[in-house]
């Protein structure tokens, strides 16, 4: 198994462009130095919220910030802010970051990639500029995962308003432990949760940089993924009953077998996001046949299927399609069906003038791009319900993610905050919304 | 849920043909009181091999048998055999039986039914003959069912020398008794293993009666189903391997899905029998997809496909083709395929010569009959493996089997009684074999 080091990060360093401000060195060292702090055997990383790995990763972070001569303040739950106040500070402020979190013997760029490249950025803003007209303002998100919990994004969650002082109480982690409790161990204050909240109206603007987590930049081979909407996540139950019978004393032809039945459905599934929709996408990966035994004609079959696109109404022109497919590969074949929504939360759109930015940033950096959607949530899909938000993705290699084999060349990587560095320079000096 | 009683049993009694030697009333109650013995809560019957529950059975068949005037023994395993001596004891004698062990909560049918009716079908002879040319001897194999130690058509294959004396010790219970201790604990002597092998020579053909546990006859409305072959059953475990990406971000055209491509062969395989013959089956109810998670493209699924055929020919080109549909779907999706045979039992014919009995027997009662395969096996496919076999099926109620609601009409299985008589008497008055 390939697994993240530093040597391997250097040597992924190209035909690096470098600028004055900024040193494609440093990015190595911090994706290291953070990448040491949780590390797993297998090479990973294990941060979870709310312990002395994420607190040292924290600690770490905050020098580097301070370093760089932002004002860093840590909010009741753990989210960590580092500021750099504008010409015009009455104006809106421009929020970037990610998390520093992962998940269980995850990568070493998810999250943190993001948290290092907005830092890197407002650096070199500082010796470029010394400030903009808007202010900028690092956000480490806690707890993006959900790990511990089983509760993600909830430092973003927290700073929008979501989370209530309940919720604190009621998630625990394997141990038994209130986040409430976890948090107060490390120094938190649950109590506090309302003084959480950014208040909307100072944020201008969210930027995201992270991982792609997916295949298509790396095979279309472009160095910058604009996303154009967050595809928000939808699941289907979808449920087969016929007849449990003997294997061999069934005639073909007196069947009424749910496992054929839910062959059928994964089939269409696989047609159904092509014929409607180039970002939309949906997938049956859990399925359970009942009783599951070799001799056995199966009784029933269940099955989830995850259905998303970044508009709204064509994720739930699928949910229904699919739906309908559903009862009429029950009906030809004599079985029964039910579906059930189990989750269904609205995809997050990212406003055209921030992809416009994007686009802008890339070409100008001479840098390669593509649109895409963004099929998995981030701290951006939070942000982007309440105020303007963009993300912007960088190649993963071979998609691979959540695990130790998690890459991004140390060139896609520099790539990415050379884009954000531009973006975040023209919307903190522009004065409107376009 | 509909359960046996005796009740519903002498309510199925429509129209049925009386003779002056049997009398469908005793039959009856012989199989109402069988299904006392071991009966469960849900109004299912468990019987386990040297049991209590077991020996009670056996003790009142036994009584049944020595008031008929039959000669009763019992080997060292625990079949039990009564019999009839013939005109002519020096011809192999025709054998005739099933099983009393069931099922944990089985039917009250499956095994006693072929038991009652041998001895119904002995007593009948006997009064109306006295005896016939051959010695005819009813059987009880001990524990077809294999539901203690997990291994069935026990006391058949002791009786055709398949078991050794190893087996006896290395088959353990739930309770980690061995077969050897069990044996001895009801009185047997698993040191005498040797002296259960019926020999050959000395065995004319061997018949059975049993519930379809199928749903053939039922639908096509049918009195007595003739067996033309036992289908041994082979499986066949196929692999598909792609790759795990996010459910999220892999577009659909960038996907290796293993659970797309498991579909696609559970599709296949429901026709590839069709196409081959009307009594081959086959059958995927055992599927598991890897990780199987909501949100993850499966990058691993295992199926077990069943195949089966009274023809192995066909049934092992049934397999070849299942394996290469395999590649070809592998090859088509950019998966990794693998398969490999599990079990491959050879399917047991049933003589030419004992069908035609059969048919006769049917035709000269005025029972409607059909041909037709039995997919699971019997006594009667261990013994068919070395002595001529028939089978006879009667129908099963919704092809319902091993649980409480197996139930067959008391004329149904009347018939079976009058069809079994038939083919005794006239194989047992033959003296050749056709």
């Amino acid at each position: 198994m390939n697994v993240f080091s530093k040597k391997r990060l250097l040597a992924s360093n190209d035909n690096l462009a470098l600028t004055e401000s900024l040193n494609p060195g440093i990015l190595a060292d911090r994706l290291a130095s953070l990448a040491e702090i949780g590390k797993t055997e297998d090479g990973g990383v294990t941060r979870y919220v709310y312990t002395e790995e994420e607190a040292d990763a924290k600690k770490l972070f905050r020098s580097w910030m301070e370093n760089a001569g932002l004002k860093v303040r840590e909010d009741a739950v753990g989210n960590m802010y580092g500021r750099l106040e504008g010409k015009e500070p009455e104006l809106p402020a421009l929020l970037t970051g990610s998390h520093l979190d992962t998940v269980p013997n995850g990568g070493a760029f998810d999250g943190s990639l993001g948290c290092v490249s907005s830092l890197m950025a407002i650096e070199a803003i500082i010796q470029e500029h010394g400030q903009l007209r808007r202010s900028l303002e690092l956000v480490v998100f806690a707890d993006e995962e959900g790990a511990r919990f089983g509760s993600g994004l909830f430092g973003s969650r927290a700073a929008m308003g979501e989370v209530s002082k309940e919720d604190l109480f009621q998630l625990r982690d394997e141990n038994g432990v209130t986040a409430a409790e976890a948090m107060k161990r490390q120094g938190y204050a649950p109590n506090k949760l309302k003084k959480c909240v950014y208040p909307k109206e100072e944020i201008h603007a969210f930027l995201e940089l992270h991982i792609e987590q997916g295949k298509s930049l790396e095979q279309q081979q472009k160095n910058i993924g604009i996303v154009n909407g967050i595809a928000g996540p939808s699941w289907l139950e979808v449920i087969f009953e016929g007849e449990t019978d003997h294997a061999g004393n069934t005639p073909m032809d007196m069947r009424s077998d749910a496992a054929a039945g839910a062959a059928d459905l994964v089939l269409s599934i696989e047609n159904i996001p092509r014929e409607i929709s180039s970002t939309a996408v949906a997938t049956v990966g859990k399925l359970q046949l009942f009783p599951n035994g070799s001799n056995v004609i199966a009784g029933k079959a269940e099955m989830t299927v995850d259905v998303r696109d970044i508009d709204e109404e064509v994720r739930d022109n699928m949910l229904i399609e699919i739906k309908r497919e559903a009862e009429r590969i029950a009906e030809k074949r004599g079985l029964k069906t039910e579906t059930k929504i189990q989750i269904k939360i609205p995809p997050v759109p990212v406003p055209k003038w921030i992809q416009q930015h994007a686009q802008e940033a890339a070409e100008k950096l001479k840098l390669s791009y593509n649109y895409l959607p963004s099929g998995a949530g981030h701290d951006a899909m939070i942000a982007g319900k309440y105020v303007p938000s963009g993300l912007i993705f960088v190649p993963s290699y071979q998609g691979k993610s959540h695990s130790p084999e998690e890459f991004t060349s140390l060139k896609d990587c520099f790539n990415g905050v050379l884009a954000l560095k531009e973006i975040a320079e023209n919307i903190g000096n522009d004065n409107g919304q376009s």
